[in-house]
């Protein structure tokens, strides 16, 4: 059993997946506003990115829009739902499952896109054995068996940044295919093992900075 | 009442605001450890940043490293912290407290980083008057009276895309100075507001599109 599909997408750049969520944003508004066609040139002014780039990125897709009428609004959204993974089940471990570990178990969005949390590691014994909405909470000892018991993919990591390596390492020794990084920690792991950090305090620092030149 | 010191930073190039935290995280780590003195090459083999690119980043700070020591672990960590803001208090508003949104108020690690949520907004009659971790939800009619009472500075929007552009353009009118966007939605704003998109779900699509390749 395994959720992921072999080599279903081609590679993409990172831009391109970056923005694609942005379009489907935009035609899955339209969508529900009752709006049966969309051209590049409306997707651009609604996203501020180039209708040249736009249609560039949708290239990707099997979907081709239609001359002078644009993209059907449906199949435009399904599509993109389905090329970015959303319609599939990745299933996650959280480990860490203090401040923003739980606060991100909390977030249904995450299983709207596509991401199943089974389970949630910590070491505070008050969080042991409880259930965080409804996911069940382990200690760092039962971390490798839930691992293998379900399957699990991508393994998100939010503990003390002081500890980030530590569980990297054995989340990837366990089998993890994909870390989420969001430690300001940076991560070593084999190649083969995908990173992605997700640095809200990092964006917070930009922020402010900018802020202080106004 | 303004926390926002005028013009106090430099402006930074954003690759470098957003390394700072990385070695922000490691020199805490080993002052934490007990080590008292850090070099480049070392934090290089922390952060896997090249040596001569932290010595560039590390030159905007006043802190000076010594020759063979290198830097005092303590010093450059507070150095860091005060530079990057983390020591103030930036007064923030959450519009849209809803999962994502009622997430971040949990998650205590943005106070640490200087983020001050002093209220929540949401249209939904159920958590209109409720509080979430101590932090009071308004309905979005009293958004702007909120503000303007709070001097808040920085508006963070969590609400569904379609609403957050709505949303994104009251906050300006009231006189918010930074948007922090949770949305997929690209905003428009004046040129002297700031946006900071976190695409928290464009980050999924990226890992999806990554291990998909494996």
């Amino acid at each position: 059993m395994n959720d992921i599909k072999p080599a279903k997408s081609p590679l993409l750049p990172e831009p391109t997946l970056r923005r694609l969520p942005w379009y489907l944003a935009i035609v899955s508004t339209m969508r529900k506003a009752g709006i049966e066609f969309v051209s590049s040139t409306r997707i651009a002014e609604e996203s501020n990115v180039d209708a040249s780039q736009i249609a560039k990125d949708l290239s990707f897709l099997s979907i081709k829009g239609k001359t002078r009428i644009g993209y059907e609004v449906a199949s435009l959204e399904k599509e993109l739902r389905e090329f970015l993974g959303f319609m599939e089940s990745h299933r996650a471990i959280m480990v860490g499952s203090g401040s923003l570990g739980a606060a991100l178990i909390h977030d249904s969005g995450l299983q709207r896109y596509g991401l199943d949390i089974v389970a949630g590691i910590d070491v505070d014994p008050s969080l042991v054995d409880s259930e965080i909405a409804g996911i069940h909470i382990y200690h760092p000892d039962d971390m490798e068996r839930v691992i293998t018991e379900n399957t699990v993919t991508i393994g998100i990591i939010a503990v003390p940044a002081n500890s980030a390596q530590d569980m990297a390492d054995r989340l990837v020794e366990a089998g993890i295919k994909a870390l989420w990084n969001f430690t300001p920690r940076r991560l070593r792991a084999p190649k083969d093992v995908v990173i992605t950090n997700t640095s809200i305090y990092s964006h917070l620092a930009v922020m402010y900075n900018r802020l202080h030149q106004q």
